[in-house]
């Protein structure tokens, strides 16, 4: 819901979630133009079939361990690591360990 | 320079430095098609004036402490909290800690 996104200035809460992790669920934490800005929620073994976003984006594992699939090759992303991905580039992601990842979309268009 | 730049689906760290913060220099770490993202490091006592950014950002603590004031207010930004803004909006830092944030940008036209 739209009164549950931060507002322009507003401080939120991105560290890991700890023990909180295993009841999480996905959210959007910012929706502002041309940004969005959500906190994935990946259960170890969980996968996010291969998809496409259509602006660039950045991936930042907050906690846990992810495989990160894109360019043909696997990639481990785990805490205190991030990538970022051009527009349209196909990727996939696997949980390895519980994780939450901040991931960060520009809006095109 | 660009060789220093992520490229897409680069795995890049960006842990607390710790006691390496105290040596450490603002660095970008993505410059890439409408996306730039960069360490911002900001030692205690250290002000940066009132500026802006062309498109919106976000600014993630990663460590320490900062003042962070926005439409009006002075906000107080530690490690694992983060806010955005929109575009063209004047905000001004000041450590309060030594600190470093990950500030992302989206670059327009």
């Amino acid at each position: 819901m739209a009164l549950d996104h931060a507002k322009p200035g507003e401080v939120i809460d991105v560290r890991p979630l700890g023990e909180a992790l295993a009841d999480a669920r996905t959210t959007t934490l910012i929706k502002a133009e041309r940004l969005e800005v959500l906190r994935l929620v990946l259960p170890a073994g969980k996968e996010i079939a291969t998809h496409t976003a259509p602006g660039p984006i950045t991936v930042h594992c907050l906690e846990g361990r992810v495989a990160f699939t894109v360019l043909g090759e696997e990639r481990e992303l785990g805490a205190g690591r991030m990538l970022h991905l051009g527009a349209g580039e196909p990727h996939s992601l696997r949980g390895i360990e519980d994780a939450s990842l901040l991931v960060t979309l520009v809006l095109v268009k």
